[in-house]
């Protein structure tokens, strides 16, 4: 689930569209076009490090570099790997090229690495906070993420949360089977049991596709898990709660916790068993990190 | 710069392209194609709405209402308008359709409209807070967005912006030109005054386009206003500052706050005379709003 | 996995840009605007239906149906459902509207239905021929399909597939792993164990992420399974190698026969224990199946 | 008529985008970024070869060669000519590049390689059927293909056929006019007469336009061609009925035999004097040719 | 070759995109939202009517009547057919919906009405001037364009020339063969005689496609014709070596006469006893007629 | 506002598609694929140059230079730079690539150039015209274009305007306010005065949103000015009725004269203190250019 070179030139390409749909008026306005510069990411608070490929991806589409135009390529370095921890006043990349291309770039370019250091650097305060738990499986106790993303910018975001040291969950609604509430609803309404749609719905899919199925109360575990799911979602239990359950799963399904975990929760949630911990704020509550950009103009 | 119906419309397809790229596995697996259902949306906090157009438009375009396709269109009701302030519990629209649609359509529905109330509380609170405040020249302090928006949702985050009580800067680097640090770094690089620049990007532009040049010391004014911009920008003044500048331009130019402006500060900056306060974060880090969906599904 | 509304019209206009990419010559030169023709498609040979839906599809965005033009849209009604078996010279379906649409659709209509239904027919030829047969682990065997798809038309090959009876292996390589005998050859290469690289797979992927590997030999058995993945592939083994693979494998993980398996041989291979025939024949070496449009114009 | 690289650039995109639209999960789970590959491509069975610069292609824009991305190009040698013979066990092509780019491309490029292949080998074999005849103008006769194509693929699928020693109809409903039975029944239910149809269409058509009519009795013949038709079709005709055409048509008009017509029936029609045989099956019920990729990775 | 309806709707979206990207300021800022207007489309000079489609459709695509939007749809009536001719002051269409809708389209709507009318209303003179002529074939002398339009407006060009009582000559590089001087000037250099060239590309092109071949001296004619060419092209000819050169070709061949023709020679080209005069200027060299819209706003 | 190197690119494309969607045949019917070429445009008369970047650019993209190809890149020579005069018979510029890529680009190349140096030969006529005068407030009057654009080609044509030493007005309907007639009317007809809707305008409008007005009579001018507009269009105002215009507005705003300005009357009007004149037949009633391609083959 990298990112693919695809998915971030079609968010850059959309971005710049939308920045500067027929040029850079102050550019042209204010700046010869021979000039050059070089221009330093600058860390302004500590963080964790995500989409410095992207970033300097924003210079090269700017600079016409995907279509074989006439100028010189820019020089991109990264001073750093995606999800290196940095500190306030550390040099995270340099760009070098034309003035025109490194104005222009520069607010896109820091509106998508903010973004994704936020996310990334959001997402390793969460995994340090469930350090070294393990589940009653036996595996590293992981953090994912939801389908809670920004539209639009999901390949990006799912990235930096890996970046920061969390997991996936499915990438969207046709790679994986997630039965929540509204859909069991209609199961009973339809009067069907729970277990006989998990059993038809496994008769139909692919014998690929993981299916998950949302649960909010204790005695709604066994007809699921028997059933024969992939992974459980207990949906705001207690820790005392997620413990019985945990119990009750037995070893037969992964066991994902969800609903209203915050960092002061997370760690009590983590030491219950379960295997997975949820957190749609990694990316639907995001603050960008702050990122400068030094700019130095050489005629 | 209400956002249009071209712009809403390619926002939608774009995230539901990313999240359902072929179909939602778990409504085919569980949910009767011919179930009906009605959703309601339910703010879970108090907070201004914004995109309550956007959200009902999400519903029309997974049924294929936007492509005369086979299904009866969804119904769409609006209980409040864009601007309106709500509390929590209250409802704010109910939609009624295919079970398969609403489902599938939830969470882009919820993503996009939390996002945009997010914007428009967090704006709304910040309005809120310089209430009453008039500029030297006599008009109402306003709040600014700026260009650190959302990467592809600039038009809903702006629109936003403006249902919050706010208003907006400049769209793009295509429609106004504004010169910062780095500009007037190369002009004096080159050996060129920065009036002398003004005025000759004046001679170039449009008539119809505004110029706006950011200075970071009291004794950059003059030059700058003398040669005729449109508005100034003083950025990081204290309060003395701001006021000592707003006496230095004398009413030749809007004047523009900006730089590190918080709501614990931004009360003062507003009494000292100038015109416009920019704040980044009313886009940059915005924590979307808690709505909720009660899906409730019929026959 | 059913073809969604936007898939299909992506394809069918796809499909009219290449086919009438300034109109239709004959029609203007022919036909009078105002013509209005009935067409009704009959099968020449029995079948299986499939992509009835589209069929009437093309006609509607022909018309302009989609984008609310003047003409009045045409009207479509299938006679059987997608899944149905038909005889030859029995009617599937009628559509009416202006000659010109009719006649601009219908070789696009026919070249795409004729694919489905050949499709489909195959698959359920090969159905046919395992009906009954039961896994050792007690599911009904399935025939799946590959991911040797004619390029551009996955969505409609699969749902045909579906149609004809049978199921779909996973849709591309992003919603699933299948490491094959290359994946393994590097690991060798690196020093790996096969193992090993299966348990750091999981611990890195998704939790809803299905893991599938690639065996040719009955001795790579039980490291592959051991190391917990949940299918393996026995690629190219005879019926009595399958039965011996089922034995080691001992219920562990589900069981894909692959490679070269064909209606002759395909009901021994069904009665080996295994869970699973993939069969790339589906999709990649298809007969339309034959079918025709009656037309009959009235003014 | 040779396919663009506009064309073949977007149907590869097309492809890829299906094949794997958020990466290749397998890759990314097993393989190192930095491992190469060297793949050959290599015939599992005889015959024509078309679409050797597709093949190449693909792995260029899977390894984003396409955009000026920061990976080396891949490298590509073909090691016959489109058009060329081959024996089972011949090397087609060789490509080296990053595993990753190699993997990932592996399937889309032989499900392209494939079918062009398949649809040359045929067209060569009714070529072979019909060699050394000539028509009674003096032309050695023609294979050509017909509007059954692939949907999204006809312009490879075209190039093919000429790969194989065909030769193309018409490219679209835009390029040519071909009246059929369904227009001619427009045009008698509107009280008009083939003979005057085609003379009012010629006065209106484009100079360049060539007209052609299909007629399924002899005596249809005389007014289509003394109307001044550039062809004429005689639609599922004997032999002796087609030599009794040819005599009537008396080298006015080129004619083009169709309908029915197999590789057991060709050499027959081909000695009647028609210039032209339309083989829909050229198209419309291709077996991909069997060509396999052997990987070699190499760290 | 009638414009299709993808064809015009694409080209306005485009217009629309480059017009309005974020809204229209001036109605935001001026109209109330559930204002209505009608508009009248009123020529202020004489003119023949073309377009008259495109200009209702461009108010449908404004107000969202293609994509099943909220507003009621616009109405719109032609009160003239294309190629229609009309007097000053006459009205030519209206169209009644929100007056946010008329306002943002005007612009667009006149624009494409405007030159469209422009291009028929030459043509109309070029075919006035030349009425009655009659070509040594026996049929009527025609006016057709070139391939010197207007990027992007192609279709609508083409069809402003029939509008106009034109005809159209090929419409791309795609649909037929024409030879001019650089490209016979390649043959010569590579050795190859004309005529061999001619038979050469014969046996190799599909037989629906037309051939023509454009001379500059009247030796060159008869190794042309003879060679078997649909159309010769006989360039900067005058009148006295047109009619040479119809008497050279003596009915082989159509006869199409080239090259800086005007409204003041094209009556003698005329006359020469040639098919077809193609005139650059219907296209290339075009003033919009004079349009107008009178806007009525009815609350 | 330079056209950007996307939408140079966007536009060629979509050009390139039109013409030649499917190849070039009568290349591939005449020329051998590996023959050379050399073209040089050549002024037919004289004029100033403007997108001689564009037509180098086409022969980049029909080589496939911006899909890193398989084809050694073109080489193109620029001999003058935009805005440059230049005479009849003067060499503009050459380029050298394969003799296909010459040709199938030739006329695209042609028809874009011919064009823009066809706007930008006739502004700078006019702008010869007014050569000299001074506004009432000291600044040269300028020509300015209007929204009269070729639809799709706005980019372009605007480029085209400035290098022919005009001026460009606001680029759309987003970027600047431009109240007309038709919205005044609205607002008497809702019982609003202007002033007050310019003064509530401004008070939404972004502060960098420039506010222009056309007014038609004298007694209008006061109202609109007190206001604060920043530009006020006096439209078909007499030279006198102009002075009396300038007069009123005393340097409380940019005056803009419009309507029916010829190179007969610009003179006169240039001298009545006004700053801007905007005159739409610089783009919408453009004579294209004489400029033609002299191609040489070199094996």
């Amino acid at each position: 689930m990298t990112a693919t070179h695809e998915q971030i030139d079609a968010i850059i390409r959309l971005a710049l569209a939308e920045d500067a749909p027929w040029g850079d008026l102050t550019c042209e306005a204010f700046v010869p076009v021979d000039a050059q510069a070089t221009a330093q990411m600058v860390a302004r608070e500590p963080g964790v490090l995500s989409g410095i490929d992207v970033f300097g991806r924003v210079f090269a589409l700017v600079n016409g570099d995907d279509a074989g135009g006439p100028l010189a390529p820019v020089t991109f370095t990264a001073h750093l790997h995606n999800g290196a921890r940095f500190e306030a006043g550390q040099a995270l990349a340099t760009v070098t090229g034309p003035a025109h291309t490194v104005l222009r770039g520069e607010r896109i370019a820091l509106n998508l690495t903010q973004r994704m250091c936020g996310v990334a650097t959001m997402t390793a305060t969460y995994a340090a906070a469930i350090a070294g738990a393990v589940s009653a499986k036996g595996a590293p106790v992981r953090i994912v993420d939801t389908r809670k993303t920004t539209p639009g910018l999901r390949a990006l975001e799912k990235q930096a949360v890996r970046d920061g040291g969390g997991h996936n969950h499915r990438y969207s609604l046709s790679d994986a089977v997630m039965a929540k509430d509204n859909h069991l609803a209609v199961l009973v309404q339809q009067g069907m049991t729970v277990g006989d749609a998990i059993r038809a719905a496994r008769a139909r899919l692919p014998h690929t596709t993981s299916i998950e199925v949302e649960v909010d109360r204790l005695d709604q575990i066994e007809e699921v898990v028997a059933a024969g799911v992939d992974t459980i979602m207990l949906d705001n239990f207690t820790p005392d709660q997620l413990r019985e359950g945990v119990a009750l799963v037995a070893g037969r399904a992964w066991i994902e916790a969800s609903g209203g975990i915050t960092l002061a929760t997370i760690a009590d949630v983590a030491q219950t068993g379960i295997d997975i911990i949820s957190v749609g704020a990694l990316t639907h509550s995001v603050r960008n990190l702050d990122l400068g950009l030094d700019i130095n103009v050489t005629t």
